[in-house]
């Protein structure tokens, strides 16, 4: 039904995801380049600094969580329409932040999705 | 740094998860009772029935998205506060929605977490 795309971006240049104003332009631009569909939006400014950055999306959700003392972001889209602009959300996210290394994690979820591991039911 | 709870709740009622009203007051009550700290929440109804709902936390974020249809909601609790209120917030939700299965998966995010897998770096 839908893929979450897990993504930890860590190196990033602390000045990029420092400040609400710098991000959400540069997100509002890749939301919408990517093809994801925006309901809404919320960001909070942390002080000294990071950020946190939501979209309500037609397809579910991104969102992004910044630590810039660690140069880390915490990215999460999850799409229950086409597969491909999670993708190009990720893609087009790396290529403006520029992070050393990105580790990401791919889940399918949803009642005909494969997480089928830490059974807790 | 973080935890990050995913959780796929399978076989719920669909009038629990089928209207925002329903569904607001149920997880306005459980993100309080949980202990998570709530800076916005944003909400969204799809038609002709379905809910989004994100808030943005103090600790990073707490969403679901529900497909009453499928008798199926997607949970996430992303805490990068104290990591029994992920947990709580959940089990808060199982013992309100009652589903009839529960699929979790947990992640450890940040600079010190344990996300190795699928290193696209």
């Amino acid at each position: 039904m839908g893929i979450h795309v897990i993504a930890e971006f860590f190196g990033v240049e602390p000045w990029k995801i420092s400040r609400v104003d710098t991000l959400r332009e540069l997100i509002d631009k890749i939301v919408l380049e990517s093809g994801l569909k925006p309901i809404t939006s919320s960001y909070h400014q942390f002080e000294p600094q990071g950020v946190s950055g939501f979209y309500l999306l037609r397809e579910s959700h991104f969102s992004i969580h910044t630590w810039p003392e660690f140069r880390y972001a915490a990215v999460d889209v999850f799409s229950c329409g086409v597969e491909e602009t999670a993708f190009k959300a990720v893609e087009l996210l790396k290529k403006d932040l520029k992070p050393k290394k990105i580790v990401k994690k791919i889940i399918r979820r949803g009642p005909v999705g494969k997480v089928k591991d830490d059974d807790s039911s």
